[in-house]
């Protein structure tokens, strides 16, 4: 019995304002877990040069940048209006036509939202070790995935830091802003954070060790907040949230300081962004600010996951999960990320019962 | 008879709006170009450190970065109202109590907007060999200068560009871009420029080897210029302008596209600048702003000489001077800049009669 039913998750139609969880929706449809006639098929995609694999979903990444996906933008390709959103997500190989992989298999990358698979580019997937390590498998869908994996080559090869240096981090308690911090912190640097509520802040300056954190959302204004913790200014922004902190941090930069674009949050769902005014300081101090995403640091993986291990068996990195159960609940998990509802990183655990 | 008239450039007041040439304005007090007593004045300079020399200025450099020494700017050295403002020039050296100069040295660097000037840091002067080339002595305040170190730093260094690359530059008939858009032609790259006279956009297309140009004042939208222009994106954008045309430009870049934020001239006469929305650009498509100033970059100057020079002297790079003669002109011809008046690079030849 190879043919089983198979929940979805649906983008119903271009998003252009703040996304409502109907915007998505869930259906199922039927699908096969094997390939119907491995010898026919093996011919058929050695013509084709299409070796797929079919997975079993287990862990789904929820990632700010995919609210891009949902909007036409010129130039980039985005999801499709009536088929399953993609995102990232941990899966184990139920049937290969691909060398590279075996049934049993535990893979992350980049896979669909929906309990099975068929993945006709596996070059995207790269294989869990899972015997060897003494961490949740959900972890492959975060810290050791794609979100430590940016967090460490946005920290590292995009703001080139040094010890001492005084770090800002917006949307510090989020997935990735609270490795950043503790990398930064572990390298000997000055950490700041800010955050949405309270319970966010007493994390990162209780358990992940930030030198201080501050709710943004009580700032009346977010330079005067900014020159309370750096009166001599920031050498490295790490930027996930764009728009009017972008403009006080400008205020703020040191010469030569550095910022890392990895995320602007605050502005995926306005209609027309915000305007920062502030850019001038860029050229006067020196500054750069770089535009950076993680799928040009693949070839990082390996010496990242060599780095990290380490530090979370040693419980050096502590690292907050926030997860759902259920594709039912996934639009919800996945647009509460900009209502500020998770703590730690978003994951969706994919429902198999 | 050392006791001289020296005429001087005095910044009345400190200017929040558009400049009037009368912010700036000409008095005349009496100068020395002779150090007093040699001996005594050695012995007390030995102690305290300082050694002076004293110059007389010919030509002076006219650059936008000094509107922003006219107002206060948190952390930033400005000028002093009721002094003579200072920037970048040629001059003869008449006494020295610096080892490494002597009468009759000629050099280029800081000096003060005056006939005569005592200056206590010569360390930012630099000695120009002018009779081993056979160019005119005014480049030293242009293209020879500060003008063509920031025009091959920001185009070598930052842009860190490739052969066949599409770059943009705006304010392209002015000192720096002019240049820029040569170095880029003598590359292999495609290059566009915008401007805001006819008289420019000729310039740039018949005489400097401009691919393309046009006057950005008359383009309704500048983001269908810049896509008539550059229907698959822009790879180099070099930044004179900021404002209204690099929101442009963000649309129009390439991934992994880069900005070199040489100046933001738009911005600087504005109580408020403008708001530039489509900053999302640089992380969705992997863009780098790099803001520079050539002040980092002295160390390459020797390189930078023996590469334009041979240009220079073969007819190769075209340098574009527009002068103006006498200290009594010189306010008008420096806010002249935020005008677009000039036509390639403004110096003011200095009066000595």
């Amino acid at each position: 019995m190879t043919e089983v039913n198979n929940k979805q998750v649906i983008l119903r139609n271009y998003i252009t304002a703040f996304p409502k969880d109907t915007d998505l929706y869930v259906t199922s449809s039927s699908v096969s877990t094997k390939f119907k006639l491995p010898t026919d098929t093996a011919t058929a995609t050695s013509n084709s040069k299409v070796l797929a694999v079919i997975v079993k979903n287990l862990y789904l990444s929820c990632d700010p940048y995919q609210r891009l996906y949902m909007k036409k933008i010129a130039g980039l390709s985005t999801y499709t209006p009536g088929s399953p959103i993609f995102g990232y997500g941990v899966a184990e190989v139920l049937d290969s036509q691909h060398p590279d992989f075996k049934a049993g298999d535990l893979v992350w990358g980049t896979t669909n939202w929906e309990q099975f698979s068929l993945l006709t580019t596996p070059k995207n997937l790269i294989k869990i070790q899972h015997t060897e390590t003494d961490v949740p498998l959900s972890y492959y869908a975060g810290i050791l995935g794609i979100t430590g994996l940016t967090s460490y080559v946005g920290f590292y090869e995009v703001c080139s830091p040094k010890e001492g240096e005084h770090i800002f981090i917006s949307a510090a308690a989020g997935a990735v802003g609270q490795i950043v911090g503790q990398l930064a912190k572990l390298l000997g640097c000055y950490v700041v954070g800010s955050a949405g509520t309270k319970e966010k802040v007493d994390l990162l300056k209780n358990k992940l060790g930030f030198d201080e954190a501050f709710n943004y959302k009580e700032e009346n204004d977010l330079d005067l907040a900014l020159k309370r913790y750096f009166p001599e200014g920031i050498d490295i922004y790490f930027d996930n949230v764009g728009g009017k902190m972008l403009d006080a941090v400008l205020l703020n930069m040191r010469v030569h300081g550095r910022i890392a674009g990895c995320g602007m949050i605050s502005q995926y769902n306005l209609a027309q962004p915000e305007g920062v005014t502030n850019l001038m300081h860029l050229v006067v101090k020196r500054v750069s600010y770089h535009g950076f995403t993680v799928r040009d640091y693949y070839h990082v993986y390996p010496k990242f996951l060599d780095f990290i291990l380490p530090y979370l068996r040693q419980g050096k990195i502590v690292y907050v999960e926030d997860m759902v159960k259920g594709l039912e609940v996934a639009p919800a998990a996945l647009f509460g990320l900009f209502k500020g509802h998770n703590i730690g990183k978003q994951v969706v655990a994919v429902d198999h019962e």
